[in-house]
């Protein structure tokens, strides 16, 4: 058995290869497949309101909570391609059906990569047709193979008693709101129902994956499964498996987050003192987006006057005159008013943690993970498509 | 009489010099007064919950739609700084008042640059004391004053039939919503009572400053003051008033984007096609924030996937299926498919004009200018209070 990633967890295997769709040559495709004895599976995806054809796909290949394979791509997302990105979509899954003689009906497929670009079908079916073949322990293989400007690969795996979950990710850009162009996969041995996956996937994406906020850009293709095979032969309560998935999750987004594009701080900003957890939510993100704030973690400037003009526009009960602010534990603006040595704060080091009490006396809190701007951030982004 | 800015209507003097509030040596005060006959004016001010000290007084001052002058500094924002922020500018506002004879309420205090410093009272009150014997013909020095990484003083001067609009501005970055880090001032010999300046500075700058998104930050301090003298003896319709300020508006405007920190790119952003002109600036506003389409216009790259994954999380109404994307006026997504050959369109120039259809069929129409985002946006904003 793998050690790490989706293939940990008996029954599944894996295959990763080069097709050609990325134009440096790296892996590029993968394929996930659950051996059973069960197949069930839950699956969270972009709230983006135009969403790439894998997606369409895939929410129907989950809908029945029944997935038995997972097909993925690098390099090219799939996304608006118009009827024609259906149908490659479609052609590329009912490919994958027959060469595992199951139903198309039982694979999902998740892509990756520049948007605006039709699937290059013959290199995707000479992949699927040697994917399939090669079909192993090849769980790492296959992190490696969805990666697009990730510079490492990214997986975990969390042991429950007697089962096992694992997972892989990527996601370095165009991360915010709901999901983060992000696709991630975990497996699981565990016996469990499609309802339980699913109570356990949408709640550890809620304080993870959803509050990943990198860059405030929602992807077209983020897509986040879990299958389960049943093979351990063990059934996990309810709590055993949020715990296991939320475990998972908080591993595989803390590893986005560290890959980030042009990441140089890892920034942790965490929103008290409103009236509700939403509204905490709302302030955090509202902070974590904004470009002047994530310029100064860049610079390690302690410059909190850009936190307060940041939040006093946030969605969030507040108190104008009683906001704090405290830079790694160090209270650098109380009652709205600068301490004595705030611009001395160290923020020398990779690790950020911000706390703002907007001064309202509610339990509203809510955690928002983000990185600073960096010139590594523009210079990646400024030349991505050419 | 000034043939540029504020001193150009009849009825108006300024003054400005360097108080030494700022590091650089810089001019960073400036007085206007209005000498009459008539004092009547209408300003907007900054929508953040946060709002600096001046801003709180500016607005007591033009409460009854009189106001006799206007104090302002630069490199200091006199943004959370408590009781003894509100204290400093009240005590900068008596200052003038008692110089010039005129009551504390009938003067206004805007203030631009680093939030949560206190003001250097000494340097401010030795300021105060020059300005008032220094007052005269002197626009173009005040709107030199007033700027922080402004790199250029903008000014603008709108003729009536016998009367004048001038005006002066700055503003490059904390630009967003409402408003945008800047601080105007408009000066006018017609005769128009503080409703009808009030109806033309809300209409003019609901299209102009307030469309102004350059880095989705809304600053603490903005403010835009309007002050009528009469002096021309000219009470113009509320039409031609209505049409001046909105020259006057989008011409301040234009300028602040063309100076507008680290920019490269000056890019118009249109949103039409979905239910209402709200829709269309949400829109508008959510792709002009959008850090990846940002980045990819500094780095000239047509990559219109973008685009869609921003516009498609916009509180507005649209149809996934049929949104059109025109760079430059030519076509390189329809029905949200790329067109042939769309990679191609040449962005080299230094304006960008973006027209998105929601493929909506309703009324709903707007534009917001803004920028690129560059590394030294990035390198401005990363250095600014150290």
């Amino acid at each position: 058995m793998s050690t790490t990633g989706i293939t940990a967890p008996a029954g599944f295997t894996a295959a990763a290869l080069t097709a050609g769709i990325k134009p440096s040559g790296n892996p590029d495709m993968a394929l996930v497949v659950n051996n059973g004895p069960e197949f069930n599976a839950a699956a969270v995806f972009t709230r983006n309101r135009v969403v790439a054809s894998p997606v369409k796909i895939s929410r129907e290949a989950v809908a029945d909570g029944q997935v038995r394979a997972v097909l993925f791509n690098a390099g090219n997302a799939n996304a608006c391609n118009g009827v024609q990105g259906d149908r490659d979509a479609r052609a590329s899954v009912e490919q994958v059906a027959e060469l595992l003689g199951v139903e198309p009906t039982d694979v999902g497929v998740c892509s990756t990569g520049l948007i605006g670009e039709l699937l290059p079908m013959d290199k995707v079916r000479a992949g699927v047709e040697k994917l399939v073949p090669g079909l192993g322990d090849h769980g790492n293989a296959a992190a490696e193979a969805i990666m697009t400007t990730d510079l490492v690969a990214k997986e975990t795996i969390v042991k429950g008693e007697g089962w096992t979950l694992g997972g892989m990710g990527k996601g370095v850009g165009m991360m915010s709101p709901s999901l983060a162009t992000m696709l991630v996969c975990f497996t699981t041995d565990a016996s469990a129902t499609p309802e339980m996956l699913d109570e356990a996937l949408r709640a550890a994406s809620k304080v993870t994956f959803d509050t990943l906020d990198i860059d405030g850009s929602t992807s077209t293709n983020d897509t986040v499964f879990l299958l389960a095979s049943g093979a351990s032969g063990v059934t996990p309560s309810q709590e055993e498996l949020n715990a296991a998935v939320l475990e998972a999750s908080e591993d595989i987004a803390r590893q986005m987050q560290a890959d980030a594009e042009g990441v140089t701080k890892r920034v942790t900003v965490t929103v008290e003192g409103t009236s509700t957890d939403e509204q905490a939510v709302n302030a955090a993100r509202t902070l974590a987006r904004d470009n002047l704030f994530k310029c100064a973690m860049f610079g390690s400037d302690p410059n909190w006057g850009r936190v307060l003009a940041a939040v006093g526009m946030a969605d969030a009960d507040m108190d104008p005159d009683r906001i704090s602010v405290y830079f790694n534990g160090q209270a650098v603006c109380e009652n709205t008013t600068g301490t004595p040595n705030a611009r001395e704060v160290d923020l020398s080091g990779a690790d950020i943690d911000v706390l703002v009490n907007l001064g309202v006396d509610g339990p509203g809190r809510a955690t928002v993970r983000t990185t600073d701007l960096s010139h590594d951030y523009v210079h990646i982004n400024s030349a991505y498509s050419s």
